[in-house]
């Protein structure tokens, strides 16, 4: 029953990189970026994780660069964003539902490719979660902003987590086909856009810590973008 | 005719990993820095953009690492600007002007290197553009500023995409050579050079918005200490 | 004599993750990021450094992925400093002392694993710096913090670099041994801590500049929350 996987979800995998590369052109153009940066931002945040994912499995150049297939997706989603975006004011809800796409299907591929070269299942569910975060890391960081990923106002690795820890379980279960992957998907997906909609909070770093009472103690952390840019 | 370029175009690397250490260095200089950093970054922007492609490339270790050659360069650069610059008033021309130099020259380096291992010359354009604006990313990331790449008011990526594709096609056509190098050299430098004395701008990421109007929509991007810094 | 070293120093290496660990859910404690942010800082620091080390050695994929024992430091990091950390004050004390310890065993790891597959020394004590920097920097650039590596009043890099340089050397000479390594490792983190502790500053990156005269020229660098500090 594990047809579908056999090979490198390829598919999948180009889905995902389509979703984020989408959410790096919103980024763009909300931070007033020409459209040649929304093309490297694209191309980073699309790219970017299953290039790190692929760098440390070790086999062989990154499928990015591999398969010139890879380099439609950052291309199409600049070229959508810049044609059919036209509303500053949706620009948030459109920018997590993209990466909320993006990031139920990375911490899966990346799971699975970790299991195929017969990473520890432990250790995959690792590099899927880095392979999920990593190129929406990439995209805060370069577009100088605080990481969506260290928003304590707001869930984003824990989905990833999930989707990552219940990929490598039913992989090791003999029960991963196209039936459950879709399932995972639609949880992580799910997961990540209730969390962000009812501000689900995870505990602070700290036992007793509470948000308020930081305030004081906490450093200026500059140009956070994200937080309190609902709509 | 491919004459000099038959094997890696290690002198040409060498000089690109200098003039990118300078812009390391000068960099380090405007940011009150000591001298230690300035080594450091140095060799990081020196260095980064090649590192990323040996790791991409996946043919062994890293030049920067099997050649101690390449640790010489950051550490010129960094003496350099400790003895012989002088003055805060010419830093950023200076800086462009090494920087750009480095672009010229990465952006061929790189594509060469991915058509000698066999990539898909659309690839190889690719990682040319990575290897050329990956140590000035670095540098910008790492010294907290909105990276140069994805400011609005300048062109950056747009001459190295040329570069590389011109290097690509060249290539493909059997006609790249020592003079038609020089000649792609010279061509991308200019074009970065002039994009920035005249203010070229590329349009924005979103069809039909333009800059003053996003004024107000756009977040606080923070220390972006290059724009509107000329000289 | 160079017992205990013949094999990758495994745990000296997981020593160093757990005190790079324990400074990067120190910063998730401060900058009031929740419990699954502290548990990715806290990987991205222990890991970093060693995984960007393991890519560029090439030699199969990293150890923190190969080895399963590398998950549990950040882990017990995030839950001890969940439980057992209880005050903003003694933060930055606390976070020094940790990634202390982490330079002072990742700037000889690093260099090891460099001369045991044959890397020339002097790219060796290279790659010890980058190792032994690396995840610090990952952490600050990630959090959006100018990197402690780069605050002019604070020395952070020359101890990785004398305790590189003091392996590579003792490693060519026959002489590197538990012993000598254990002396090695108090002299980084004696000089570190001790430099942080009077303020020892560098010569500035251009000669002849004072840090008080380039006070208008600096460019406002933004949210260092490290520099000024103390307690």
């Amino acid at each position: 029953m594990t047809f579908a996987f056999d090979n490198a979800p390829v598919w999948l995998d180009l889905l995902g990189v389509f979703f984020f590369a989408v959410s790096g052109s919103l980024l763009a153009a909300r931070k007033n970026i020409d459209i040649v940066g929304s093309l490297l931002l694209a191309s980073l945040v699309g790219l970017g994780g299953g290039v790190i994912r692929d760098l440390i499995l070790d086999s062989g150049p990154p499928a990015a660069f591999s398969n010139p297939a890879y380099l439609f997706p950052p291309l199409l989603a600049t070229v959508l964003v810049y044609f059919l975006f036209t509303s500053v004011q949706r620009y948030t809800s459109l920018l997590i539902l993209f990466d909320a796409g993006g990031l139920a299907l990375f911490c899966m591929t990346g799971t699975v490719k970790a299991l195929e070269v017969g990473m520890h299942p432990v250790a995959a569910v690792l590099l899927g979660v880095m392979t999920a975060v990593g190129g929406g890391l990439l995209r805060d960081v370069t577009a100088n902003e605080v990481p969506q990923l260290f928003n304590p106002k707001d869930i984003y690795a824990l989905p990833a987590f999930a989707g990552a820890a219940l990929t490598s379980l039913l992989w090791v279960a003999g029960a991963f086909n196209v039936l459950t992957a879709a399932a995972v998907a639609t949880i992580v997906f799910t997961f990540r856009v209730v969390a962000w909609r009812r501000s689900w909070q995870a505990p602070l770093a700290v036992h007793g810590w509470h948000r308020r009472s930081l305030r004081k103690g906490g450093s200026g952390d500059g140009g956070s973008g994200i937080e309190g840019r609902r709509d």
